[in-house]
């Protein structure tokens, strides 16, 4: 496996272009196209919020008819969600739309959107961003930045990342993006993610892959606690890379979902350490536990306390708020077992032997617990399963986008 | 009923005192003492975080004995939580060094702390609080609200209430204090409240009285999402009222549940508006529930959200958060007939109508979200089951308290 540059349009056959429509922001970049040459298998997860927004309505739709997709249509600065049947005509529409630019099947248009809740889509804006956009696509590289650049909100900065790997004596490559910053804890999926490839997969094989690795990346991220209403992955493969046919289960399959799994890890992680307000990527390790669930639930209450997160943005080792956290995340544990460390660039501490503090430096600690990628590490010592779990430290930052985010 | 001044000293035959035992704050009370002058049917309902504070294991050891109680010991500052086997020792010596002091029987000595989880306890300077407040305690109103005034932490106003009622031709007080601003997501109970009473009634009563009434008060707040190790409500009865026994279930017993839950829920108020940073009280109430637990659920989700925490305190109307909040609580209903409103002294002002928005006025809505207190008044359309939870907004303030706590 091999890390390539680019995103979304790495893969072989895949084009994208963004656009300026003005839904919401100006002078800014709030529209992106990512559109496949030939049409492509797609599997996507969906929010399990109840509350689902209308394009996350349209795409499930779209994926559970078997029909292949060719292009992904994403606007930010309006989410679409809570707007009833009105809105849910604006993705027929923008369906639509993009299939007669794109020439193209309706049905095979996919839509993302993400933004502020409630308002209804300016859907004239949006129609003729999709003919601009029709009209400049191609498979750069920066063109697929460029995509990245366009789904934002209060993202800091553009989330992409391809990788290759060899399959039959072919080169087969994923690029991936996704934005993420607020609303964030995905339950089966993150805010956006979109990722691409090459790959000749089976349906099967698409969906399964996609399905299992979520829930280690996507699923283990928490800004806020807020899951949002707009939760989207979708997975896009075009086989322009002529490998031999994946099936589920196959040592082929193993490979690609590898290779998937580092793109996932890696924007999951990138979407929780740009968190709104953000100074740092909090990440919660558990070592030494009895089953996989019951660390994956440690690590997320670790990450999710709004205490710890204040105490990381204070570069503060506040370890009973680590210990308090396990306690009431419902996972069984003995509180008197637990060894706790710190650990980041600039060194590892142990704070914590079986549940009291040993003599640590407060100092140390607070170096630390300084640096922009910071990890706590808790060894429950009862068997050899483990979980990781991202995050971000609670700041002022996080109040000033929140306080007033609609004006 | 009637409410009455007062709060832990109310009630016949209970007396209070504080001091400043200079455990980790200086310049301030620490510590507070209730005394009954003659022993006490006791219930308690504690933290169901795994972790456990030593006073917390101490006090049901207490409670589950069946013995009568006599006093209780509170200290701020040290939580003495995660302090292992010393830190329980050192409630074994809090209780010696009580009934010493006391004249009582050490195994009726109640005991709470709040405060820094890991530390151990100074247990010298604790004995000498003790002595000091043996010596100066008495039942005046004064005392019970500077004992309340003893246990605050990040608080910034002490919390009591007493109210009376006629049994029997007697009058029964009740009487209480409370303690909470950060940490607070109770489960069984809140961070620290203490209700005495003069009332003769059993055990059985008292405990069911307060296991129920704590499900629809303290359990409904939420600062933090943080459930606490140290969480513990007490109530003490002495049977100084003379009042007929009070016995499960009968009609004096509703009368006496309903004293006690003005108390507890004014309190349970009191902690979630003083949260952490709080500029606001923050209520959710959900009507037209199926289900009472449906109602609990939805409500408890939007006061604990983080985004619309954060808006409240941006005098914000963003309702798609309130909406996204019961989408992802876990309760079942239709979004699309939610109806929701915003109140406050200022007014009531309808935002969504069968989930979608009215056409509302922002400055009104800006203007009814600008008071001390707001509610948001979710009409889910199912059935005719009620439930309100108390929360708090999301502000700069929180995050100065909880960045840099410990030092």
């Amino acid at each position: 496996m091999e890390i390539v540059k680019g995103g979304v349009t790495a893969a072989k056959g895949f084009e994208a272009a963004s656009t300026a429509a003005g839904i919401k922001y100006q002078n800014r970049t709030d529209m992106a196209l990512v559109y496949s040459q030939v049409p492509c298998v797609t599997a996507g997860t969906f929010t399990t919020n109840l509350v689902k927004a209308a394009p996350v309505k349209w795409d499930k739709q779209v994926v559970d008819s078997g029909k292949k997709s060719q292009a992904v249509i994403v606007n930010s600065g309006i989410a679409n969600a809570c707007t009833g049947a009105e809105g849910f005509g604006y993705c027929q529409e923008t369906a639509k739309a993009a299939a007669d630019c794109l020439q193209i099947d309706a049905e095979g248009v996919l839509i993302g959107s993400t933004g502020v809740i409630g308002k209804q889509m300016p859907i004239g804006k949006l129609t003729a961003g999709i003919e601009a956009m029709a009209g400049k696509k191609n498979s750069s590289l920066t063109n697929g930045t460029e995509a990245a650049k366009a789904i934002m909100t209060t993202d800091t900065c553009e989330k992409e990342l391809a990788v290759t790997i060899q399959l039959g004596g072919r080169t087969v490559t994923l690029g991936g993006m996704a934005k993420g910053s607020g609303m964030i804890h995905p339950n089966m999926c993150t805010m956006l993610a979109f990722v691409t490839t090459d790959a000749v997969i089976t349906k099967e094989a698409l969906q399964k892959a996609l399905s299992e690795d979520v829930t280690d990346t996507y699923n283990m991220i928490s800004v806020d606690g807020d899951t949002s209403t707009n939760d989207t992955a979708l997975l896009l493969a075009n086989g322009m890379a002529e490998n031999p046919l994946i099936e589920y289960g196959t040592e082929d399959y193993q490979e690609f979902k590898k290779a998937l799994h580092v793109i996932n890890e890696y924007l999951a992680k990138k979407i929780a350490g740009d968190g709104e307000g953000a100074t740092a990527l909090f990440e919660a390790k558990v070592v030494g536990a009895d089953t996989k669930e019951q660390a994956k639930t440690l690590a997320k209450a670790i990450v999710c306390s709004n205490l710890t997160k204040a105490a990381i943005a204070g570069h503060d080792a506040n370890w009973g708020r680590i210990l308090c956290a396990m306690g009431y995340s419902g996972a069984q544990f003995d509180p008197e077992k637990v060894d706790l460390y710190f650990e980041s660039k600039a060194g590892k501490i142990q704070i914590i032997e079986n549940g009291a503090a040993v003599d640590y430096s407060e100092e140390e600690a607070t170096k630390i617990l300084s640096e922009p990628e910071v990890a706590a590490i808790a060894d429950v010592k009862q068997g050899n399963q483990t979980a990781a779990a991202w995050g971000c430290d609670l700041t002022h930052g996080y109040i000033d986008i929140n306080a007033d985010y609609r004006s």
